[in-house]
């Protein structure tokens, strides 16, 4: 099984973006985590250290993949 | 199960979610169709229709989610 986190910052492109992920993802191949960085800012650096440029992002393993664009990293730092 | 088709142009960031979606999209939950736009181009206009702006893209019913960037339209179309 592999490790999937799923970031995002609340906006509303994200929160579509979770329905998604929460609805389609395969739950016996993913161990998804969703963090919200409104609620763990402490998690935006490994985000960005796995190169997360904009949220919402699902990282499965090594690979980034951005959906849509809610906002970028450094919104969410300044937000 | 919902209808989901994943479109795409070949492109190196399209081959990369295309194996994503191939890999974690649950099968139980979507009937997942691959549309490839240079094996196909007369989906082109369906993608436009729907809501496709870049490739790759994966659009679940009326949803369209944009992964990453591969290609805009325009270039898929000029392409």
């Amino acid at each position: 099984m592999k490790k999937a986190v799923f970031y995002h910052a609340g906006c509303p492109v994200c929160m579509d973006a979770e329905q998604m992920m929460l609805g389609y993802l395969d739950k016996s191949k993913t161990d998804l985590e969703i963090v919200h960085f409104g609620e763990d800012a402490s998690r935006i650096s490994e985000a960005e250290s796995v190169g997360v440029k904009s949220v919402p992002a699902l990282v499965i393993g090594e690979d980034v993949y951005h959906i849509n664009f809610g906002a970028s990293m450094e919104d969410v730092k300044n937000g």
